[in-house]
C-alpha cells in the first residue's frame, strides 16, 4: 500500500477514534473515559511483553454503558478491545490496531451466590481468586484455576477459554459457564442473554460455548452465570522427585489406569526444578523432575489414598517422596510448581539486556507425553538453548519456555523458529496449538496450519455474522 | 402456494430424489440404499408417534460413504435426516420434507478405548449402552446416561445434546465430547477433524460444541473423541417417600446446602408414583412422592454417606427410607425410576384409542422447581386432565407429560395448549424451554420465545455458513 493511504488511513482511525472518543465522555463522563498515554500504555501491554498503543480506555461500569461504548464504535467503526486484568499469554488482548480498549474492571461485583442452584452470578471483572474466596465460605469453589488466577478476571477467563491446575479432573472454562449476558457489535449494543442459569440446556445452537474461549471476538461479555462446585470433602497429596522422566511417566499411567481421576497432576523437568527450588526455600531437597499429584478424598479413606498414592511413586522408581493428607500440608508441597513462571522469568533474563518470555502451550494426549519431552529436550541441542520445561501432565498440557532478546534480529529468529518447531511436535503428536493460553496474535499462523482453510472459513463466517464490521479485538485468531 | 406449484415442487423433489437414490446405489451397492415403503416407515417414526415417510434410507459403512451421500444430496438439494436409533422426543430425526434418512447404525464400531488419555475413540451409531458396558471392564464409565441408553447412540445423543440420570454432577454432551469428525454439506462432503483428542484445546472458535446439540442441522458426524471417566470406588443411595413436596425439596436443599453435590437426584410425584408401582413389582410400598439420591462415596467412608443421607431424609420428612451402600442393593432402589417411561405410557392409553405421548421436558433453576411443581399441578386443574409428573430435580429439568387422541381435533388442542403453558412456566421461573430432549419440530416456536429473533438471526446465520443449501434435518430448530 501506497505510503500517502496508510497516513491518510491512520489519520481517518485518529479522526473517528477522537470524535467516539468525544461522544463516550459526554455519555459516561470523563472519569470513565481515559486518554492520558501514560495510563492508555498500561492497559496496552501483556505480561508476555506484547504492546500496542490504543488510542484511549474506556472504563463502563454497567451494561448499558457497556452498550453504548460498543454502538459508538460501532457506528464510527473504531476497535474496541475487551480486556479484564490483561494476563494472557497470547497477545490475546493487545491492541493491535488502535482504538479503545474496554476495561471491564470497574464491573466486578459477585451478584448473587446460589447453592440450591450450583450458580454463581458474577460481572466480568470479578478475579478468580476473589471469588473462590468468597465461594470457600459455604464450602464451595470455582474449579477453574489459571496460573494467574490472582488477577485473571472472570470475563477474561471466559473469553480465553482458560483451564487450570484442576483441569485435568474439572475441565475448563466451557465446562463452567451455564449463560451469559453479552453485548453485540451492532448500532445499538444489543444486549442478549445467551444459554441458562441450569447446566441443562438445550435452546438451539450453543452460543455460550461460541463465546467461551472466542477471545473477545464475536460479543462483549457483561455478566455470566457459572457453575460452582463443593470443595473436596478432603484432598491428599504426594510430590514425587525422579531422576529419569520415564519413570515419573510410569507413575503417571499407574495412576491413570488405576481408576483414579487425578484432582492435580502437575509436572516440571529436572533443569526447571533446580531453578525454581533457588527462588523459594523449601524443606525438602528439589533437583531431578518433579510430580506433583492430588487426588480427592474422604477423612476416613485418606490414609489408604495417601499410601497408595506414595506406593506407586516409590515402585516407579521416585528418589523422594514428600506427602499431606491436609490442606496447610500440602502448601509447601505446591510452593515449587507456583513459582514455575517467576522461576522462568529469572532463568532467561540476563542483566542490563532487553529480554522478552515466550511460554508455549501446546497439549498433547497424555499417552504421547514422554515423546513430546523428547522432542522438545532435542530442540535444546538444535538452537543451542536451554528451555524451561512443566506443565498439567495429567491433561497433557506441556509449557516449555525460552526468553530471547527482543531487540536482536538474530535472537528472534531463533525464538520464533523454536516457536513453530514446538507447535510442529504438538501436531506431529496428535495433540493442539494450544491447551489454554489461546491463539490472540502469536499464533494465528498456527491455528491456520493446525486447523486448515476450510475450517478457518466456518470461522470466519460466524465472525462475520456475530462483528459485521470487525470492530471487535481485531487481528486476533485470524 | 398455488396447487400447481405445489405439485410441480413435490414431483421436482421426487425426480432428483429418484436420481441421488440410483447415484447412491451405483456407489455403494443396492444393500446400502433402502427404497421399500416398509423399510423406510420404520425410519421414519419416533416413539413420540411423529412420523412423516422418506423416500429411502441409506446406510453408509465408513466416513467415505457419509461423505458421498452428503455430497450427492447436496448436488440435487436433496435433503438428508442423521439418524442413530431415532429415540428422540421432539421430532429431532423426523424426515419432515422427504428426502434421504441417512442411518449411521452401520457404523457402530468402538475403535478404541484409551486410560492413558481418558478418552474413547467411537463410530456414531455405538449405543451408549453397549460402550458403558466394554468400558466398566476397565473400570470406567462414560457418564451421559439418557433413559434411552439401551437404545441410544452416541451420534445421536451428540446431535441431541443429551443429559441423563447423571447430568446433576456430570452434567451433558456438551461436557464429554473432545472432538469430532463430521462431514460438511458441500459439493465434495469434505471431512472435517473439529476439537481435539484432549480436554485442553484451544484452536479458534468452539466448533464441536457447536455441532453438540444441533440436532442434525450442521454437519453429519462420522467419528467421537468422547472423555470417560473413572467409576466411582463405591455409590450409596437413598430411596425415600414424602407425603408433601414441600419435605422433599426440604431435604433436596439440605443436600445441596452441605457441599454434597449428589451423582444422581431423581423424582416422581404421587400419582406417578403409584402408576408406576403397578408396572413392577417392588419390594417396599411406594404411594408419595419418591426422592431418590445416589452419592459417590469410598468403602470406608459409605457408612458415614448412607447414614447422613438417611437422617436427611428422615429428619426432613420422609415417611419411608429405603438404602443400599452397593450396586446390586441399589438396582430394586432404581426400578421404580426406570419404570416412569413404560408408566406413562400405561397412565394415558385407553384401548382402542389412538394415543399420543406428549412428554415435555422443560428446565428451571433446582431453587424454583417446588414453584414449578405447584403451577404444573394447576395445569391440572385447568385442563382437567391428570399428568404424570418425574424427573431429574438435581439439575432442575422436570418431565411432565400427558397423553391425547391425535386424531380428535378437541383432544389435540387441550393438549398444545397444555403444552405451551409447561412451556411458559419454565420461561416465567427463569429456565429453559428444553433441558436435553432438544427442539426438533415440536418446539420451534417454544424457542423463538425463549431466545427472541436477534438470537435466532445468529443460529440461522450460522445455519447457512455450514449448511447453504439447507439439505441437513431441514425443519428442526428453525
Amino acid at each position: 500500500m501506497p505510503l500517502l493511504s496508510l497516513r491518510y488511513l491512520v489519520q481517518r482511525l485518529e479522526d473517528k477514534v477522537g470524535e467516539a472518543v468525544r461522544l463516550l465522555r459526554d455519555e459516561l463522563g470523563d472519569d470513565k473515559v481515559i486518554t492520558d498515554p501514560n495510563v492508555v500504555m498500561l492497559y496496552s501491554r501483556e505480561p508476555d511483553g506484547l504492546a500496542h498503543q490504543a488510542n484511549a480506555v474506556v472504563f463502563p461500569s454497567t451494561p448499558d454503558e457497556v452498550s453504548r461504548v460498543v454502538a459508538t464504535s460501532y457506528s464510527y467503526e473504531v476497535p474496541i478491545y475487551p480486556q479484564g486484568s490483561s494476563s494472557s499469554l497470547s497477545g490475546n488482548a493487545v491492541p493491535l490496531k488502535g482504538g479503545l480498549v474496554l476495561s471491564l474492571e470497574r464491573m466486578s461485583s459477585i451478584l448473587d451466590v446460589s447453592l440450591a442452584d450450583s450458580v454463581a452470578d458474577v460481572e466480568p471483572g470479578v478475579r478468580i481468586d476473589d471469588l473462590n474466596v468468597e465461594l470457600s465460605k459455604v464450602g464451595y469453589m470455582f474449579p477453574v484455576d489459571p496460573a494467574s488466577q490472582a488477577v485473571a478476571t472472570v470475563g477474561g477467563a471466559i473469553n480465553n477459554g482458560a483451564g487450570g491446575m484442576r483441569g485435568a479432573k474439572y475441565g475448563t472454562m466451557r465446562d463452567w459457564v451455564n449463560g451469559l449476558e453479552v453485548v453485540l457489535a451492532d448500532e445499538s449494543g444489543t444486549r442478549l442473554w445467551l444459554g441458562c442459569r441450569t447446566v441443562k440446556c438445550r435452546e438451539g445452537y450453543d452460543l455460550v460455548r461460541l463465546i467461551v474461549g472466542s477471545e473477545g471476538t464475536l460479543a462483549v461479555v457483561t455478566r455470566a452465570a457459572l457453575r460452582i462446585a463443593p470443595l473436596p470433602e478432603k484432598v491428599v497429596t504426594a510430590l514425587a522427585f525422579f531422576d529419569d522422566i520415564g519413570s515419573l511417566m510410569k507413575a503417571y499411567m499407574a495412576i491413570k489406569t488405576s481408576r483414579v481421576q487425578p484432582y492435580i497432576a502437575e509436572f516440571m523437568d529436572a533443569p526447571t526444578v533446580r531453578l525454581a527450588s533457588q527462588a523459594v526455600s523449601l524443606p525438602f531437597e528439589a533437583s531431578s523432575n518433579m510430580f506433583l499429584v492430588s487426588l480427592e478424598s474422604t477423612p476416613e479413606s485418606s490414609e489408604r489414598h495417601l499410601r497408595w498414592l506414595e506406593g506407586v511413586m516409590r515402585s516407579s522408581g521416585a528418589r523422594n517422596v514428600y506427602t499431606a493428607d491436609n490442606d496447610k500440608d500440602a502448601e509447601p508441597l505446591y510452593q515449587l510448581r507456583r513459582s514455575l513462571f517467576p522461576a522462568q522469568v529469572n532463568m532467561f533474563r540476563r542483566p542490563g539486556r532487553p529480554f522478552q518470555l515466550l511460554i508455549e502451550d501446546i497439549v498433547v494426549p497424555p499417552s504421547r507425553v514422554p515423546e513430546a519431552i523428547r522432542e522438545l529436550r532435542a530442540l535444546d541441542d538444535k538452537y543451542g538453548l536451554t528451555s524451561s520445561l512443566g506443565g498439567h501432565i495429567g491433561d497433557g498440557n506441556l509449557h516449555p519456555a525460552i526468553g530471547f532478546d527482543p531487540t536482536d534480529p538474530e535472537s528472534t529468529k531463533v525464538a520464533l523458529q523454536w516457536f513453530d518447531d514446538v507447535v510442529d511436535i504438538a501436531l506431529r503428536l496428535g495433540g493442539a496449538v494450544s491447551a489454554e493460553h489461546g491463539i490472540g496474535v502469536i499464533k494465528r499462523e498456527a491455528l491456520r496450519r493446525a486447523v486448515g482453510d476450510r475450517q478457518l472459513e466456518l470461522m470466519r463466517s460466524i465472525k462475520a455474522a456475530f462483528d459485521p464490521r470487525g470492530i471487535l479485538n481485531p487481528g486476533k485468531l485470524f
